[in-house]
């Protein structure tokens, strides 16, 4: 049982791991040769090679190719030099966060030169490792049927926590809607905590809350359980700059709402207001505050 | 252990039940005979009354009264009614989901004669009975010692679900926080699935899908599994009306999120998403459609 | 001073006239017989042809072809058909509500051809043949020096309701954002005067308030002088279905938001009403009733 | 016709200034000497007193008082003062952007001790010196008429400028409508904006385009014709701060949307986005930062 891992950082790296814990050999190839060799010399399991072409060499036809890099360029490049050296009826896995549509044209494109493709939306972040990940994955039968074993593995040991969604495509776009919903959920905890950290008359102890909501509460979850770890080492988060990052999912999620004519105000807010974080308002704001002087005569607050 | 539970509705009776459960004599009462006949019929440790001063004579004080009517009207003149039969020392614990500064102006009253007052916000809907509820009460720190035992039989059997949030008012505000963060999950889940839903080409099987994601992924939840339960029915849905009640809570946290200055997006458009659901927003949208018409000859649908 | 208008509708029919009005020779065509007849028959600069190739074999070159036809396959047919009549040097000026990345496109394709074209966004409704468009209009200089003699007809008297704004693509960027800006003053104002007609306590003549805030007020506006109109007639729109359609500006706007980081909420609040209203966000609504009945036991509204 | 003014800051002097001229006497106070002496100085209509014992003693019952004052402590002080130095039948007109319901509760103070009571919305800014102001006015029909006069000049010139649009509260309930809206328009507007500047490529010049829309546009509006005049002075804003302060009016409105049940998404994320900008958000954003590294193992910027 034969795989290839094409990037190696932290998401492929423990993957990597939890694949040949769980009894496959790993053909495992990273830019850095350090994180390549430092993973083979830490797991029987795990090869280290010093290029994908050399890797390929090695590793017998049919073969199944999880790659897990950034979406955009740098996958499009190992797409167009996997093509050069597999065989008809490979399997190329795209494990990474990418658009669902462009999935899509990879399959049409990789089918139409006989190569077999899944796209595959991975969840469970750090904790994968060792809680198994969820898989979402999208493309033919005969293709699942390659990459099921794996799959497995990489799945909780519940064996439930995957799901073969549909055709090509479908593995990204139910990876997509399920960062949706997690920006939303996210942002509902942080404005619930937010409140219960303004009410300064109540004194709230915002860990002992956090806590207790774990136990019985309908609000229960797993994304409440990190965050209750995360109170108990401080509540006051005085040294953390407010600024939130975001990737293409929440955004993907909210253009495919307005394509689709499905209202989604709470994913929409949710992205927003990462957006805010990251100053991309800054413009709003600064003309808001224009306006109110240019009617009302108010100050204008300069830097 | 003697507790009366003034209250035998849903969630009153489920109380009672686990509380009598819980090695508890309680002392029952609700305004259908019916009810509270049927509850002591039931278990051993539950007493019925046929009115809330016969259930006070025989209970002798220091007394601990939960209870478990709607706010407003209701419990006010339940309150009214008990300071007339409670002797000085007795606890009301106030388990309604109540406005939270209804609850501190009853610890005022109150206590100003001689009573002890704790507000208690329950969570755990119908699963409460057999899972234990989460509580969150407030009030001082001696009343809190005649509750207590009743509290730990509610809870969780991991003793972890409960909290003595601070002074009176702070159970229902951490519960009133614990809805509003509700509110943001559940329509992040709703509209998450919707994306899922019409999604028609890729043709998706949202019960496979939220099962698949109870199980290591980043959104696993105590909905969540409610979800997929609820899906597993059924997913097209089509007899049922798309109308979504609100309670006090929802609109509680949006008061205060405006009162305390936290921007709170994702709340307030969950709240809105209902109000519109219960045709609270026709007038908004028939002048929209009058507007279109005005400046661009735009069809207005009439009735 | 000669033009061909391609679309005789309620927006290409009421151009015609104003650029009849105004001096020019139009070259009308329209699929309707009766509608391009008629718009002749009224005016003496307009003449109807009953075919593209008529009217194109009539127009000497360099010709300035006006397209007022919906985006999409309706335009793309045009565009196809337009670039088989047309000569060298010819400019085509699409005035649909077209994607302005689309417009980009045609611009592209119509060059390499040797074809100018314009995108031009029009803005006044059925107001604007008496009192003019704003247009918003991109491209090349040279083809704006033959676009500009029709596009200061077409302009409010003042000769300032007009825009080159810049490259092509940049008329219908304008327009987008114009669009986009429109759904949510007609958004906040529904949202006011739903505030005015639910305070049935205050019983406001909203009808008088309007005018008032005609004069003088820091809202005054265009949108608010034709509600005011509006509720002169009524106030209780009780005849009117609350649904309001939406086209592609809104959805538009908010999708390039999405793409250039630019945080809108209330623009994507806006445009998701209006989904609402159109019965879009109705699994939402399910799919939350159903969910509180999971943990609450609640009543789900069966229909 | 003399009238007395308790406030003489920047909407309470052009007033005095906008009576005197339209032929009222002014009795003015302020609790600045300078400000209310060098108005008398400058005002042959307008006089100046020390006190405002000495300005109830010089002025004749029936008395019209138009309070222009912060409302809160600073407003509650005064009603006090007043009310001891009035004598039954004289007119209080509180002015400032009040709460209605703190009107309605002064209106019944007022009228228990012999008083009469009207709240005024004004609206109209820095510009209503010139323009006149639009005046929303609650209370009496009784004590309406002592106010029309006055009204009549505060007014634009059409006089269709002020209403008379109830009970007590009225007039300040029509005014925080009309902000709740002017919030909405204003957000619309710079998200537009934002949105014209974040497209670089195409260059836009947003002063011209602010313009163009002046002429024939949908949107065409005072709150427009402002920011075209700003725009004109400044695109890029560099040294402005993107801070936005918001007051009571945006608040009480969403307040009232929650309470009434009407949907008001787009006025309540006018709001968020105003405390936002203002760094209330910082704890939410914080949280959500955090909880990103707790399940992705993501970056957290520290201070």
């Amino acid at each position: 049982m034969q795989i290839a891992m094409i990037g190696l950082g932290k998401m492929g790296s423990n993957m990597a791991r939890r694949l040949a814990a769980g009894g496959a050999t790993v053909f495992g190839f990273d830019v850095s040769a350090e994180t390549r060799n430092q993973l083979a010399a830490d797991h029987a399991n795990i090869r280290s090679f010093d290029s994908v072409a050399s890797l390929i060499a090695e590793l017998p036809s049919p073969r199944v190719v999880w790659m897990m890099l950034p979406a955009g360029e740098i996958s499009e490049t190992m797409f167009g030099e996997l093509t050069a050296l597999l065989a008809p009826g490979d399997l190329i896995i795209d494990g990474a966060n990418a658009m669902y549509k462009d999935s899509q044209r990879h399959a049409k494109e990789l089918n139409a030169k006989g190569f077999k493709f899944m796209d595959a939306g991975v969840s469970g972040g750090v904790w994968g490792l060792a809680n198994g990940y969820t898989i979402m994955i999208g493309g033919e039968k005969d293709a699942f049927a390659m990459a099921e074993p794996f799959v497995k593995i990489l799945a909780p040991a519940s064996d439930r926590g995957w799901i073969h969604a549909g055709p090509a495509g479908s593995g990204h776009y139910v990876k997509m809607v399920h960062n949706g919903i997690e920006y939303g959920m996210m942002q509902a905890f942080a404005e619930g905590f937010a409140l219960l950290e303004a009410k300064k008359e109540l004194n709230l102890d915002l860990a002992e809350v956090a806590e207790t909501w774990r136990h019985g509460s309908v609000i229960r979850s797993w994304l409440l359980d990190l965050t209750a770890d995360t109170l108990k080492n401080d509540t006051k988060l005085e040294d953390i700059q407010p600024f939130v990052p975001d990737s293409g999912e929440g955004r993907w999620t909210v253009l495919e709402a307005v394509e689709l004519g499905v209202p989604a105000p709470v994913i929409a807010a949710s992205l927003f207001q990462r957006y805010t974080t990251q100053g991309k308002g800054d413009y709003v704001a600064k003309l808001l505050s224009m306006m109110r002087n240019a009617f009302g005569g108010h100050h204008v607050a300069k830097k």
